[in-house]
Protein backbone atom coordinates (compact mmCIF):
# COMPACT_ATOMS: atom_id res chain seq x y z
CA UNK A 1 0.00 0.00 0.00
CA UNK A 2 2.82 2.34 1.03
CA UNK A 3 4.38 1.60 -1.80
CA UNK A 4 1.13 1.89 -4.07
CA UNK A 5 1.15 5.69 -2.79
CA UNK A 6 4.33 6.46 -3.18
CA UNK A 7 4.19 5.57 -7.11
CA UNK A 8 0.84 7.49 -7.17
CA UNK A 9 1.36 10.89 -5.22
CA UNK A 10 4.57 12.86 -6.38
CA UNK A 11 5.70 13.94 -2.57
CA UNK A 12 4.38 17.46 -1.51
CA UNK A 13 6.75 18.91 0.62
CA UNK A 14 10.05 19.47 -0.24
CA UNK A 15 13.23 17.87 1.05
CA UNK A 16 13.95 14.38 0.82
CA UNK A 17 12.76 11.02 0.79
CA UNK A 18 12.88 8.12 3.20
CA UNK A 19 12.39 4.98 2.30
CA UNK A 20 10.21 3.13 4.53
CA UNK A 21 8.23 -0.12 4.26
CA UNK A 22 5.01 -1.44 5.80
CA UNK A 23 5.69 -3.02 9.55
CA UNK A 24 9.21 -1.14 9.50
CA UNK A 25 10.17 0.12 12.76
CA UNK A 26 9.65 3.81 11.49
CA UNK A 27 5.80 3.09 10.87
CA UNK A 28 5.52 1.28 14.15
CA UNK A 29 7.00 4.14 15.63
CA UNK A 30 4.48 6.36 13.31
CA UNK A 31 1.25 4.10 14.58
CA UNK A 32 2.54 4.93 18.35
CA UNK A 33 2.74 8.28 18.10
CA UNK A 34 -0.43 8.70 16.07
CA UNK A 35 -2.26 7.56 19.09
CA UNK A 36 -0.33 9.55 21.28
CA UNK A 37 -2.66 12.48 23.59
CA UNK A 38 -0.72 15.09 21.47
CA UNK A 39 -2.43 13.20 18.01
CA UNK A 40 -5.16 11.25 17.47
CA UNK A 41 -5.66 9.11 21.40
CA UNK A 42 -8.91 8.52 19.96
CA UNK A 43 -7.97 5.52 17.82
CA UNK A 44 -6.52 2.08 18.65
CA UNK A 45 -3.10 1.16 17.79
CA UNK A 46 -4.61 -1.18 15.10
CA UNK A 47 -6.28 1.16 13.09
CA UNK A 48 -3.22 3.77 13.54
CA UNK A 49 -1.45 0.91 11.91
CA UNK A 50 -4.25 0.99 8.82
CA UNK A 51 -3.65 4.48 9.35
CA UNK A 52 0.10 4.78 8.71
CA UNK A 53 0.22 2.38 5.20
CA UNK A 54 -1.43 5.57 3.84
CA UNK A 55 1.20 7.79 4.67
CA UNK A 56 4.42 8.37 3.22
CA UNK A 57 7.63 9.05 5.22
CA UNK A 58 9.35 11.97 4.74
CA UNK A 59 11.91 14.44 5.52
CA UNK A 60 12.24 18.32 5.50
CA UNK A 61 15.04 19.93 6.43
CA UNK A 62 16.20 22.73 8.74
CA UNK A 63 14.59 25.95 7.95
CA UNK A 64 12.01 25.09 4.96
CA UNK A 65 8.87 26.55 5.62
CA UNK A 66 6.61 23.00 4.42
CA UNK A 67 3.02 24.93 5.30
CA UNK A 68 2.20 28.50 4.16
CA UNK A 69 -0.25 31.02 6.02
CA UNK A 70 -2.85 31.97 3.20
CA UNK A 71 -1.33 29.34 0.84
CA UNK A 72 -4.58 28.08 -1.26
CA UNK A 73 -3.40 25.47 -3.60
CA UNK A 74 -0.80 23.41 -1.50
CA UNK A 75 -3.61 22.40 0.99
CA UNK A 76 -4.39 18.57 -0.19
CA UNK A 77 -1.92 17.25 3.03
CA UNK A 78 -1.23 16.74 6.90
CA UNK A 79 1.50 15.47 8.51
CA UNK A 80 2.39 13.86 12.00
CA UNK A 81 5.95 14.80 13.27
CA UNK A 82 8.10 11.88 14.20
CA UNK A 83 11.05 13.94 15.11
CA UNK A 84 11.95 16.86 15.24
CA UNK A 85 10.44 20.34 15.58
CA UNK A 86 8.28 22.85 13.96
CA UNK A 87 7.49 26.38 14.58
CA UNK A 88 3.55 27.65 14.18
CA UNK A 89 3.46 31.33 12.97
CA UNK A 90 0.42 33.68 12.07
CA UNK A 91 0.75 37.12 10.41
CA UNK A 92 -1.43 39.37 12.88
CA UNK A 93 -3.37 42.21 10.44
CA UNK A 94 -1.29 44.86 9.24
CA UNK A 95 1.48 43.35 11.07
CA UNK A 96 4.54 42.65 9.18
CA UNK A 97 5.90 40.43 11.78
CA UNK A 98 4.55 36.86 12.34
CA UNK A 99 3.94 35.98 16.00
CA UNK A 100 4.88 32.28 16.65
CA UNK A 101 1.78 30.45 17.90
CA UNK A 102 3.62 27.48 18.67
CA UNK A 103 6.15 24.87 18.62
CA UNK A 104 5.50 21.39 17.75
CA UNK A 105 7.18 18.24 18.67
CA UNK A 106 7.05 14.62 18.17
CA UNK A 107 3.28 13.57 18.11
CA UNK A 108 2.29 16.14 17.02
CA UNK A 109 -0.07 16.35 14.16
CA UNK A 110 0.43 19.49 11.45
CA UNK A 111 -2.24 20.98 8.71
CA UNK A 112 -5.54 18.67 9.38
CA UNK A 113 -7.32 21.62 9.05
CA UNK A 114 -6.69 22.29 5.45
CA UNK A 115 -6.28 18.74 4.55
CA UNK A 116 -10.40 18.74 5.53
CA UNK A 117 -11.62 21.58 4.41
CA UNK A 118 -9.25 22.44 1.80
CA UNK A 119 -9.40 26.16 2.55
CA UNK A 120 -6.42 28.44 2.60
CA UNK A 121 -3.25 27.33 5.33
CA UNK A 122 -4.51 28.74 8.69
CA UNK A 123 -0.97 29.28 9.36
CA UNK A 124 2.96 29.27 8.47
CA UNK A 125 4.71 26.05 9.61
CA UNK A 126 8.60 25.69 9.34
CA UNK A 127 10.85 23.30 10.40
CA UNK A 128 13.13 24.50 13.42
CA UNK A 129 15.33 21.34 13.37
CA UNK A 130 15.64 18.78 10.54
CA UNK A 131 12.50 16.90 10.99
CA UNK A 132 10.64 13.16 9.81
CA UNK A 133 7.63 12.85 9.63
CA UNK A 134 4.51 11.12 7.98
CA UNK A 135 2.26 12.61 5.48
CA UNK A 136 -0.86 12.02 4.89
CA UNK A 137 -2.55 13.66 1.87
CA UNK A 138 -5.82 14.21 0.48
CA UNK A 139 -5.64 11.38 -2.05
CA UNK A 140 -4.48 8.93 0.46
CA UNK A 141 -7.27 10.09 3.17
CA UNK A 142 -9.95 9.45 0.16
CA UNK A 143 -8.73 6.16 -0.96
CA UNK A 144 -8.32 5.22 3.02
CA UNK A 145 -12.23 6.29 3.13
CA UNK A 146 -12.74 4.06 0.29
CA UNK A 147 -10.48 1.04 1.31
CA UNK A 148 -11.16 1.43 4.78
CA UNK A 149 -14.00 3.76 5.40
CA UNK A 150 -14.20 2.24 9.41
CA UNK A 151 -10.94 2.99 9.85
CA UNK A 152 -11.35 6.66 7.91
CA UNK A 153 -14.83 7.57 9.80
CA UNK A 154 -12.80 6.84 13.31
CA UNK A 155 -9.57 8.80 11.84
CA UNK A 156 -11.92 12.00 10.69
CA UNK A 157 -13.95 11.86 13.87
CA UNK A 158 -10.58 12.31 15.76
CA UNK A 159 -9.45 14.71 13.60
CA UNK A 160 -12.42 17.18 13.90
CA UNK A 161 -12.51 16.54 17.65
CA UNK A 162 -8.86 18.28 17.29
CA UNK A 163 -10.74 21.42 15.02
CA UNK A 164 -13.39 21.46 17.41
CA UNK A 165 -10.16 22.06 20.72
CA UNK A 166 -8.88 24.44 18.65
CA UNK A 167 -12.05 26.43 17.73
CA UNK A 168 -12.94 26.48 21.79
CA UNK A 169 -9.47 27.76 22.33
CA UNK A 170 -9.80 30.88 19.94
CA UNK A 171 -13.78 31.72 20.96
CA UNK A 172 -12.19 31.72 24.63
CA UNK A 173 -9.11 34.04 23.48
CA UNK A 174 -12.15 36.26 21.27
CA UNK A 175 -14.29 36.64 24.23
CA UNK A 176 -11.26 37.69 26.70
CA UNK A 177 -10.35 40.65 23.79
CA UNK A 178 -14.06 41.89 23.57
CA UNK A 179 -13.92 42.24 27.49
CA UNK A 180 -10.57 44.01 27.06
CA UNK A 181 -11.78 46.07 24.31
CA UNK A 182 -14.55 47.25 26.29
CA UNK A 183 -12.57 47.90 29.68
CA UNK A 184 -10.33 49.96 26.90
CA UNK A 185 -13.60 51.55 25.34
CA UNK A 186 -14.08 52.89 29.02
CA UNK A 187 -10.93 54.16 30.22
CA UNK A 188 -10.93 55.97 26.77
CA UNK A 189 -14.10 57.53 27.24
CA UNK A 190 -13.35 58.47 31.00
CA UNK A 191 -10.00 60.65 29.56
CA UNK A 192 -9.92 64.05 28.24
CA UNK A 193 -8.87 64.36 24.66
CA UNK A 194 -5.10 65.06 24.78
CA UNK B 1 -33.67 1.32 11.69
CA UNK B 2 -35.40 4.81 12.66
CA UNK B 3 -37.77 2.32 14.64
CA UNK B 4 -34.87 0.25 15.96
CA UNK B 5 -33.43 4.08 17.16
CA UNK B 6 -36.34 5.02 18.19
CA UNK B 7 -36.46 1.96 20.30
CA UNK B 8 -32.77 2.29 21.75
CA UNK B 9 -32.68 5.85 22.56
CA UNK B 10 -34.58 7.87 24.79
CA UNK B 11 -35.70 11.83 22.85
CA UNK B 12 -33.06 13.78 24.06
CA UNK B 13 -34.95 16.82 23.52
CA UNK B 14 -37.97 18.06 25.06
CA UNK B 15 -41.17 18.40 22.90
CA UNK B 16 -43.36 15.76 21.25
CA UNK B 17 -42.50 12.99 19.54
CA UNK B 18 -43.49 13.54 15.80
CA UNK B 19 -44.03 10.15 14.30
CA UNK B 20 -42.31 9.15 10.82
CA UNK B 21 -40.56 6.38 8.90
CA UNK B 22 -38.58 5.95 6.60
CA UNK B 23 -38.82 6.84 2.73
CA UNK B 24 -41.76 9.25 4.45
CA UNK B 25 -42.17 12.71 2.81
CA UNK B 26 -40.59 13.94 6.02
CA UNK B 27 -37.66 12.00 5.29
CA UNK B 28 -37.41 12.78 1.44
CA UNK B 29 -37.38 16.66 2.84
CA UNK B 30 -34.99 16.03 5.72
CA UNK B 31 -32.01 14.52 2.85
CA UNK B 32 -32.84 16.86 0.64
CA UNK B 33 -32.05 19.95 3.50
CA UNK B 34 -28.91 17.36 4.80
CA UNK B 35 -27.29 18.13 1.43
CA UNK B 36 -28.21 22.04 1.07
CA UNK B 37 -25.50 24.75 0.64
CA UNK B 38 -26.74 25.85 4.69
CA UNK B 39 -25.84 21.99 6.55
CA UNK B 40 -23.83 19.67 4.57
CA UNK B 41 -23.39 19.76 0.47
CA UNK B 42 -20.48 17.22 0.31
CA UNK B 43 -22.75 14.60 0.50
CA UNK B 44 -25.11 13.58 -2.06
CA UNK B 45 -28.77 12.90 -1.72
CA UNK B 46 -28.37 8.94 -1.61
CA UNK B 47 -25.66 9.26 1.59
CA UNK B 48 -28.21 11.84 3.19
CA UNK B 49 -30.95 9.12 2.44
CA UNK B 50 -28.60 6.54 4.83
CA UNK B 51 -28.04 9.30 7.38
CA UNK B 52 -31.48 10.32 7.76
CA UNK B 53 -32.68 6.57 8.60
CA UNK B 54 -30.38 7.07 11.26
CA UNK B 55 -32.37 10.47 12.64
CA UNK B 56 -35.13 10.69 14.85
CA UNK B 57 -37.97 13.30 13.96
CA UNK B 58 -38.66 15.84 16.31
CA UNK B 59 -41.02 18.84 17.59
CA UNK B 60 -39.17 21.62 19.82
CA UNK B 61 -42.06 23.99 21.31
CA UNK B 62 -41.62 27.89 20.88
CA UNK B 63 -39.30 29.09 23.67
CA UNK B 64 -37.56 25.97 24.47
CA UNK B 65 -33.75 25.98 24.92
CA UNK B 66 -32.86 22.99 23.59
CA UNK B 67 -28.62 23.72 23.87
CA UNK B 68 -27.22 25.23 26.91
CA UNK B 69 -23.99 27.24 26.68
CA UNK B 70 -21.57 25.54 28.85
CA UNK B 71 -23.74 22.51 29.36
CA UNK B 72 -21.26 19.39 29.53
CA UNK B 73 -23.88 16.31 30.45
CA UNK B 74 -26.06 17.04 27.43
CA UNK B 75 -23.93 16.70 24.16
CA UNK B 76 -25.03 13.96 22.63
CA UNK B 77 -26.88 15.44 19.81
CA UNK B 78 -27.06 17.41 16.82
CA UNK B 79 -30.04 18.64 14.92
CA UNK B 80 -31.35 19.39 11.17
CA UNK B 81 -33.55 22.01 11.21
CA UNK B 82 -36.66 21.01 8.82
CA UNK B 83 -39.00 24.07 9.98
CA UNK B 84 -38.92 26.77 12.55
CA UNK B 85 -36.03 29.11 13.68
CA UNK B 86 -33.44 29.18 16.09
CA UNK B 87 -31.72 31.86 18.09
CA UNK B 88 -28.28 30.93 18.80
CA UNK B 89 -26.56 32.99 21.89
CA UNK B 90 -23.41 33.19 23.63
CA UNK B 91 -22.51 35.03 27.28
CA UNK B 92 -19.61 37.25 26.65
CA UNK B 93 -17.27 36.50 30.03
CA UNK B 94 -18.31 38.82 32.71
CA UNK B 95 -21.91 39.90 30.60
CA UNK B 96 -25.17 39.16 32.02
CA UNK B 97 -27.18 39.45 28.87
CA UNK B 98 -26.51 37.09 26.71
CA UNK B 99 -25.57 37.95 22.53
CA UNK B 100 -27.75 36.88 19.84
CA UNK B 101 -24.59 35.54 17.03
CA UNK B 102 -26.94 34.24 14.38
CA UNK B 103 -30.72 32.93 13.83
CA UNK B 104 -30.95 29.48 12.07
CA UNK B 105 -33.61 28.38 10.08
CA UNK B 106 -34.45 25.32 7.71
CA UNK B 107 -31.97 23.50 6.51
CA UNK B 108 -29.66 24.44 9.34
CA UNK B 109 -27.11 21.99 11.29
CA UNK B 110 -27.00 23.09 14.74
CA UNK B 111 -24.91 21.35 17.85
CA UNK B 112 -22.59 19.14 15.48
CA UNK B 113 -19.62 20.24 18.06
CA UNK B 114 -20.70 19.17 21.23
CA UNK B 115 -21.82 15.60 18.83
CA UNK B 116 -18.28 15.44 17.57
CA UNK B 117 -15.76 16.32 20.65
CA UNK B 118 -18.23 15.33 23.47
CA UNK B 119 -17.12 18.74 24.94
CA UNK B 120 -19.20 21.70 26.79
CA UNK B 121 -22.08 22.98 24.25
CA UNK B 122 -20.77 26.39 22.73
CA UNK B 123 -23.31 28.60 22.73
CA UNK B 124 -27.38 28.48 23.75
CA UNK B 125 -30.00 27.39 20.97
CA UNK B 126 -33.90 28.26 21.96
CA UNK B 127 -36.55 27.41 19.23
CA UNK B 128 -37.79 31.28 18.50
CA UNK B 129 -40.82 29.41 17.02
CA UNK B 130 -41.83 25.96 16.58
CA UNK B 131 -39.03 24.28 15.25
CA UNK B 132 -39.51 20.58 13.71
CA UNK B 133 -36.66 19.41 13.02
CA UNK B 134 -33.87 15.30 12.92
CA UNK B 135 -32.43 14.47 15.48
CA UNK B 136 -28.42 13.02 14.94
CA UNK B 137 -27.87 11.43 18.74
CA UNK B 138 -24.02 9.96 19.43
CA UNK B 139 -24.92 6.86 19.53
CA UNK B 140 -27.18 6.71 16.48
CA UNK B 141 -23.98 8.39 14.93
CA UNK B 142 -21.63 5.27 15.79
CA UNK B 143 -24.68 2.93 14.79
CA UNK B 144 -23.99 4.51 11.24
CA UNK B 145 -20.13 4.09 11.55
CA UNK B 146 -20.48 0.84 12.54
CA UNK B 147 -23.39 -0.20 9.90
CA UNK B 148 -22.21 2.44 7.32
CA UNK B 149 -18.72 3.54 7.94
CA UNK B 150 -18.17 5.13 3.86
CA UNK B 151 -21.28 7.50 4.29
CA UNK B 152 -20.41 7.42 8.29
CA UNK B 153 -16.98 8.82 6.92
CA UNK B 154 -18.30 11.68 4.52
CA UNK B 155 -20.92 12.68 7.16
CA UNK B 156 -17.95 13.65 9.35
CA UNK B 157 -15.89 14.92 6.86
CA UNK B 158 -18.94 17.07 6.04
CA UNK B 159 -19.19 18.26 9.47
CA UNK B 160 -15.34 18.91 10.28
CA UNK B 161 -15.60 21.28 7.12
CA UNK B 162 -18.28 23.03 9.10
CA UNK B 163 -16.21 23.24 12.14
CA UNK B 164 -13.25 24.29 10.29
CA UNK B 165 -15.28 27.14 8.84
CA UNK B 166 -16.30 28.69 11.99
CA UNK B 167 -12.74 28.04 13.50
CA UNK B 168 -11.46 30.24 10.20
CA UNK B 169 -13.94 32.97 11.09
CA UNK B 170 -13.78 33.06 14.64
CA UNK B 171 -9.93 33.56 14.51
CA UNK B 172 -10.51 36.28 11.56
CA UNK B 173 -12.57 38.18 14.43
CA UNK B 174 -9.53 37.60 16.58
CA UNK B 175 -6.82 39.26 14.52
CA UNK B 176 -9.59 42.46 14.45
CA UNK B 177 -9.72 42.51 18.06
CA UNK B 178 -5.76 42.15 18.33
CA UNK B 179 -5.27 45.18 15.64
CA UNK B 180 -8.05 46.81 17.52
CA UNK B 181 -7.01 46.97 21.25
CA UNK B 182 -3.54 47.51 19.51
CA UNK B 183 -4.71 50.82 18.46
CA UNK B 184 -6.91 51.41 21.87
CA UNK B 185 -3.20 51.00 23.99
CA UNK B 186 -2.01 53.58 21.78
CA UNK B 187 -4.69 56.32 22.07
CA UNK B 188 -4.80 55.05 25.81
CA UNK B 189 -1.07 56.08 26.31
CA UNK B 190 -1.07 59.21 24.12
CA UNK B 191 -3.44 60.77 26.26
CA UNK B 192 -2.92 62.28 29.88
CA UNK B 193 -4.40 60.69 32.70
CA UNK B 194 -7.78 62.29 33.88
Amino acid sequence: MLKKIFRKISAPVGGEHQDSAEGSQSADMAAELLIAPTALMQLTLEDARVVVRYMQPQKITKGTTFIREGDDRDTGFMLLVIDGEATVETVVVSRVEPITITVLGPGSVIGELGLIDGQARYATCTAATPIRCAILTREALHLLMEENPAVAAKLILALSARIGVRLREITGKLKMYVQLTQAMEQEIGSRPAA
